[in-house]
């Protein structure tokens, strides 16, 4: 790992001295002390785009929530649990040239958390657990100022339905520059999987990707950022 | 493994003949397709526990909710996620001389579960999760009519607090024949963890065991299920 380390510092790839950030898998939002609300993103995608942004020569920060995929040589890894931990990390690691947020962030963290774990009750009712929006990671360095506005913020869209006109409304309303959209369908075996059908979206259209592997969907999308950011 | 497999068969220990059932690991409810309820449940012990019954010769079904620990060599695995399902594949593995129910199963599944992925909706208020009790496979086991009845039935308690009383209370009112209580608050480090601190009780008291790896826990464990058995 140290010499894949130092093999990256030396490379003279093309985002040689490009900033990048890049969030990658679920986050947990805590019900109680063991209890949780999690999603099926394995972070295979994200990691694969940090890596791959890496391997280009860009100086990565992968902001990863739990995964249990290794990680990626060569980058610098924070692991986060929840989306206030995850917005916290980024913002920690900004500024940047251009930000990746591929991990499914929870749209909602939960209001009535306790502290103790919930004890089920003979005769009782179930509790009902009453949510609260997330922070918007996306939304917040897309919007930030400048020079906090990294020069290309990219956004993932995961859809099981209606996929490319979420993901447009997407991209107008969170102010980012580029939305990959992907269905997330139990058929597709997106989630978990190692493969990856995914639409590029941007102020000038939308690009349509075959099905390929999650590793070369992120060497593709490295390049495209190489060639956005005139570096390609 | 095939040789593993090969040697426990052949293998006379103290419990060759018994059959046993062991569930290990959280479950998932889930909330949509791609969002779920989770605990921090690792399945390290129960895993281990199913592990030791086989070390000593019983013929052994382990059925284990989502985990990322290997499985044990030897022995049958089931793979579920949900209490629901969990409960399926207990009651097709019976009848079985003894059952030990490690698993951490969610107490509620999600009574509003959505088919498609819920959208956040700006100027929305955020949803609230409502939930319904699980059937208890604790219970259903342990009062299940002779001969289905196995004739040792061991539950685990994950507590965090008041760890004695809401053991015991478990014990009478589950009706299995021991509980195994464990405190897992965050700063025990037991849920995901490679140690444990346990108190068995039963009819006849609680017994205290000290500190130990969840290694040592299950063959503790074993030893005492062969011995209550007649089979040490």
């Amino acid at each position: 790992e140290i010499l894949e380390r130092i093999e990256t510092l030396l490379c003279d790839g093309p985002l040689k001295g490009v900033k990048a950030v890049v969030t990658s898998g679920p986050t947990h939002e805590a019900i109680d002390p063991v209890r949780f609300i999690a999603n099926r993103s394995s972070g295979k995608q994200g990691h694969a785009i940090a890596a791959a942004l890496a391997a280009l020569g860009a100086e990565v920060t992968l902001v990863s929530g739990p995964v249990t995929i290794p990680d990626p040589p060569g980058l610098r890894v924070i692991r986060v649990e929840s989306a206030l931990q995850m917005l916290g990390a980024v913002r920690g690691a900004l500024p940047a040239d251009v930000v990746v947020c591929a991990a499914a962030v929870a749209d909602w963290s939960v209001a009535n958390r306790a502290t103790e774990k919930r004890k089920k009750k003979v005769g009782d009712p179930p509790p009902t657990i009453e949510l609260t929006p997330n922070p918007d990671i996306l939304m917040t360095v897309s919007k930030a100022e400048a020079p906090v506005r990294p020069r290309l913020v990219v956004g993932f869209a995961a859809e099981t339905e209606r996929l490319l006109e979420h993901a447009a409304d997407k991209l107008a309303r969170k102010g980012c520059d580029w939305i990959v959209a992907n269905d997330v369908s139990e058929a597709t075996g997106t989630f978990g999987g190692d493969s990856n059908t995914v639409h590029i979206i941007d102020g000038a259209g939308t690009e349509s990707w075959p099905a390929m592997g999650k590793d070369e969907v992120a060497r593709n999308l490295a390049e495209r950022i190489a060639k956005a950011l005139g570096k390609m």
